[in-house]
């Protein structure tokens, strides 16, 4: 698993491409709140430049519970893209 | 349809409601680049806090070509979550 956050996005698209190189054949993206666009984005940048053959096996949507004190309770979305070459 | 942009989240919440209110049984979410996040939040705000029973019928990601100049291309990632209620 990778998990994508804000950093710049061709740390993942590296991060991905080693673990391809260490035999993964599977890598699932994960995110949460601003940086699900960041994780869309790296697997394109995957599928574009470096695994033209790539694909997305499946996508998920959802949300995490943050708790923040002892009562606030705060909502983040997530997405999961699993990607195959 | 519903395109997801910058707005504050709830105005794109209360377009749904209206839409779904009008008689629409199933809506399309879409939103581009840094908005996707955006778009997942929509998609639980509906679910959570007005329609329990909704769905999430299907999930895409892909980009879009968006040519600048004469020369010039980007692509900006986009995401489509169909809701059904």
């Amino acid at each position: 698993m990778v998990i994508v956050g804000k950093k710049p996005k061709m740390r993942y698209v590296t991060a991905c491409i080693t673990l391809f190189n260490r035999g993964e054949k599977e890598i699932l993206l994960r995110a949460r709140g601003r940086s699900i666009s960041n994780c869309v984005d790296v697997a394109f940048l995957l599928k574009k430049s470096f695994y033209s053959n790539l694909k997305i096996k499946d996508i998920a949507i959802g949300y995490d519970e943050a708790e923040l004190d002892e009562n606030k309770k705060r909502y983040v979305s997530f997405i999961e893209i699993l990607i195959t070459k």
